[in-house]
């Protein structure tokens, strides 16, 4: 149970103490340091944070393949970390990055390459900032 | 299970449709969309995001109250949504926002109010715009 003086100390403290998930996992949302467009969301678990600290370049952990992930390793997109910062509750991580090429395995610079509007029947996606920097196809081959 | 032509869609389409995890959220960053840099991040479940569209304010879903939460509704921090973006795998949104006050419940202007470096120990983390603007103990009294 965390009492009132564990939250304070989270808090306001500057004590690194990250609070993973029961997945061991951080939330880690990276942005362009020079636009400061949001690039992509994605998590972290201590080794990919401790990696990430050491190196100066960014480290995940993938959900989906279930492993530990440099990026750009296998598409060159690396980013270089230019600051860290750690949220109140310390359950998520900013990066200010400088961006290789495309952050986005659609080859877009940024994940977020649709805007959400109000539609008639409900919400409706358009293209923004969609052009792909790199291909797919041929970056990830099998 | 999905197939590569639900991943597709999911991508590349322009069908408006959430992946909401085992609890029923997505994931959702602020920015403040004068300066780019992040001030929260947050959980939407289906009511906050439909009520974010609707509304051009920001709702989350409190994951630790358990509740649907209209930002700003006892602090009077209100956020002015003035784009909403959605990832390529449709489990994380991005709004750039108009915060009005500070987003932080601890009263500062952004969540991310402490800088990551490295020591020689580890980790080590330091202040960095971490003025109040407000005091938390006067804005949520009990």
């Amino acid at each position: 149970m965390s009492t009132s003086s564990d939250i304070d100390e989270r808090e306001e403290g500057l004590a690194f103490r990250p609070k993973f998930d029961a997945s061991g996992l951080v939330t880690c949302v990276a942005t362009d340091a020079a636009t400061g467009d949001v690039l992509m969301v994605a998590h972290m678990n201590e080794e990919a944070l401790r990696n990430t600290i050491d190196s100066g370049e960014a480290w995940y952990f993938s959900r989906s393949r279930n492993a530990l992930w440099r990026k750009g390793e296998t598409s060159g997109q690396t980013q270089r970390v230019l600051e860290m910062r750690m949220d109140c509750d310390q359950d998520a991580v900013w990066l200010r990055v400088e961006q290789v090429g495309a952050a986005c395995h659609t080859g877009r610079l940024s994940c977020f390459y649709r805007k959400v509007g109000k539609g008639e029947g409900g919400p409706v996606m358009s293209l923004v900032d969609a052009e792909r920097l790199f291909d797919p196809k041929a970056v990830y081959k099998k």
